[in-house]
């Protein structure tokens, strides 16, 4: 295996801090070769780190030293579409957005949609209980996991969950293998509830002065009562990067920006409320046609830019309560200040979910690199402070590790290492990862 | 302690089939008394069977002999309202009706609603992951729980979970004690995600010739892509036991009802769609207004009649995929008139659950009584067939755990009793129910 192999396979997107190579990487093509594996892994006591297309933010799919690479991503086949019971059965290996091209000529949509759908695979969205755009409406990837096939960490395959949208038989196995990173069992089949496509979309650009008047329009439409199905939130320094790298003019047209879609039945109706109150709130409010509509929700998910993390940069994930948005956006902005490190923000706002960019520049060496640790740290406790948490979506995987015991209790702790142990005694399966 | 009380604490609304007498009741009035009864039973090895108002209909609450019965009842406060968190936080013993009585001045709902709202607690609900009438469109239980503090085996209290959202941190243990049917630990503190109420709801009757052709009119409203709040059915037998206990005139109208609300912002539009799809479909179709509409759901919530099950007659709980459920209704029918028993049938149709009551004569005997558990297999049987499940939304408790192994593999059972024994390895809480 080319050391080129290696390398390509030994990290995810998310920041670096302990790098360390795979002994090997295995293409797994088949339920067979993934059990095979994990009985070999199991007799000779190897680490193995699964892994879908890497795109994780955290460092779920970093490798550790020496271990093995298992790789999903050929496992890529959508194995039936049932219209009628509107579920969808996939390998692990599909990509987000492939299922929803082959399930929309049936009216029918896989709702969690990450910014990176088209690049995310179904299997690493079930490990990292992916959120997305469409969440506040139609839930996240637990919501529509209905069942899961898992390879065990001695190989073994078990089918958890029901096909029918409704069960309570025994535990809920297939809700604790969602979010789990990878910690408990290899996920090698998907079951997933398919909600209905809307029958029209709605979609406003509203333009605000700055980012704490954006977060208090989120607000607004919840005092409303209005559901919208996207509700995105992108700051000025964002929007200039976008207009940066995309020739859009955005920044010229206000400080802060509130991406809104309605959907369904009620959207011409909903978007009607949701102007009303944007425009009272002091925004300046549009309606984007189709094509518009389409692109600026394009610029969001790509609001990333094209970097990945690293010492220099990082892009955090804390979620806190809708009603400390406000508050806790002007505290970022305070934040930044006074760390003297550089700041964009984007959030999935109807969940409370924050994505704060921090980053200093590359020639600030080691100072910046400290001040930007400071930045994060502090940016954590205050969500945490607020009622927050230290990741909405993206995981703990092995960047965010430093913070978990901010959040949960010594107990917690504790009570999750022993589950970890019920289903992987001799931790072979993504070791130091998403639980301590 | 009178034994007419242990006697009244000793069982739920389910089938008895082990009669036992708890050594004691404990009607908690605070977490630390919680935390106390857990210390001693732990000490002392003694089994504890948490209890909110002994709706379950699967034998969950039954006491073991012996056992401390800890009453959660009296631990009944609403701790917080949140409107623009959109949350609540309560105590175990709130009766589920209360809550959204609580909440609903602010716009807001708490979204699941078993038939039992106003009899049931939220911790009862919580324990069996309870779905009730618009779970089709607003998810069971789990969907609605953020986050939960927990007394465990040993009188630990933790607390799980997140007030956001939207939260990855560790393991979903929320969700695995969601449905655990108090076997691993006590559900002392909930907090749910509320719901905007909606700002209209439209409500149609829809009367149908006979069982299979309203459950047709189930999959038109599918195929037309139409999520209502509410889809229920109810076929002739129960219409005619419903207007014998309410003086209501359901059977005249037609052989079997099919009750649908929608609701938001697109209620109105969407009834128009599904008057039309369930017109063509042969249904005499009328809309409700608001008096009767209310009166009719109410009449669904009350058709399991007043009468407790016993060696007689039997609730069943059964899900099966959407495409089946015309199939099975007539499945019921031919095994109902095979094993010469009686049956009447409602549904959460639009979730494929179906909750069949199979009932002989009293003075029939041990014969009536064995062709109704015959029946009971055998309607169980066939919807596991089907891809369904054994229990939909009640919980196994003790009733239902000699079909658990029918359904669940020898793997996943095993499995379930490491999950149990990770939370508690002495095996006092709540023994011999939900998992084998
Ligand atoms: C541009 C961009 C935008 C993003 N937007 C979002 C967003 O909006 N919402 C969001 O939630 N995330 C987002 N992410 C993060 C990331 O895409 C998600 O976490 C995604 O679910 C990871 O999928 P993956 O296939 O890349 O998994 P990987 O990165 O390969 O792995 C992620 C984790 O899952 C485990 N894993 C992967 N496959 C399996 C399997 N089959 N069985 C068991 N464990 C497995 C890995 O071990 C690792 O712990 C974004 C990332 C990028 C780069
Ligand atoms: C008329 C009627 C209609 C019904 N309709 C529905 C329906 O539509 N949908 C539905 O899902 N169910 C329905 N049920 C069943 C029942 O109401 C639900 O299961 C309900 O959730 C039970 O709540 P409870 O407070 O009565 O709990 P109990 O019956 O007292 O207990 C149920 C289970 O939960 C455990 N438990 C209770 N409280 C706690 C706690 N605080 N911590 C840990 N464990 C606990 C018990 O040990 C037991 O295993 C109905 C029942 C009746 C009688």
């Amino acid at each position: 295996m080319s050391s080129g192999v290696l390398e390509e396979y030994s990290r995810d997107q998310g920041p670096v801090t302990q790098p360390a190579m795979p002994a090997v990487v295995v293409l797994a093509e088949s339920v067979e070769e993934v059990q095979h594996v994990m009985r070999c892994a199991h007799l000779f006591k190897v680490a193995v780190v699964a892994r879908g297309t890497g795109t994780s933010l955290s460092g779920g799919a970093h490798a550790v030293s020496g271990c093995i690479v298992l790789s999903l991503e050929r496992m890529n086949r959508i194995l039936e579409v049932r219209p009628q019971d509107e579920l969808a059965i996939v390998e692990p290996g599909v990509i987000n957005a492939d299922l929803n091209l082959a399930v929309a000529p049936h009216g029918l949509m896989y709702a969690p949609d990450p910014a990176s759908h088209t690049i995310s695979t179904l299997g690493g969205n079930v490990a990292t209980n992916a959120g997305g755009l469409r969440c506040a409406k139609y839930g996240v990837t637990r919501d529509s996991v209905l069942a899961l096939d898992v390879v065990l960490a001695d190989g073994t395959l078990i089918h958890t969950g029901h096909t029918t949208f409704k069960g309570v038989a025994g535990y809920d196995l297939t809700a604790l293998f969602v979010g789990s990173e990878g910690t408990l069992g290899i996920v090698v089949g998907i079951t997933v509830r398919l909600k209905y496509l809307p029958i029209q979309t709605r979609t406003l650009a509203a333009f605000f002065p700055d980012f704490p008047a954006a977060a208090a329009g989120v607000l607004a439409i919840g005092a409303a009562r209005v559901q919208p199905a996207i509700l995105e939130l992108l700051d000025g320094n964002t929007l200039g990067v976008l207009d940066a790298a995309f020739q859009s003019n955005l920044a010229a047209r206000g400080g802060a920006l509130l991406l809104i879609q309605t959907d369904g039945f009620g959207a011409e109706a909903e978007s009607a409320v949701v102007r009303k109150v944007l425009t009272q709130a002091g925004a300046t409010v549009e309606a984007e046609d189709g094509s518009e509509a389409a692109m600026l929700l394009d610029l969001r998910r790509n609001a990333r830019g094209d970097g990945v993390d690293d010492d220099f940069r990082v892009g955090e994930d804390v979620a806190v309560p809708r009603s400390q948005l406000v508050h806790y956006a002007g505290e970022l902005e305070r934040m930044a200040a006074e760390h003297g490190v550089r700041l964009r923000l984007v959030a999935h706002a109807g969940d409370g979910n924050l994505h704060p960019t921090f980053w200093v520049n590359r020639d600030e060496g080691q100072a910046g690199m400290h001040r930007l640790q400071a930045a994060l740290d502090e940016s954590v406790r205050v969500a945490l402070g607020l009622g927050g948490t230290i990741t909405g979506e993206h995981g703990v995987g092995q960047y965010k590790l430093r913070w978990l015991a901010w959040e949960q209790s010594a107990e917690v702790l504790s009570l999750q290492r022993r589950v970890k142990e019920a289903f992987d005694p001799l931790g072979i399966l993504n070791p130091g990862k998403a639980i301590t």
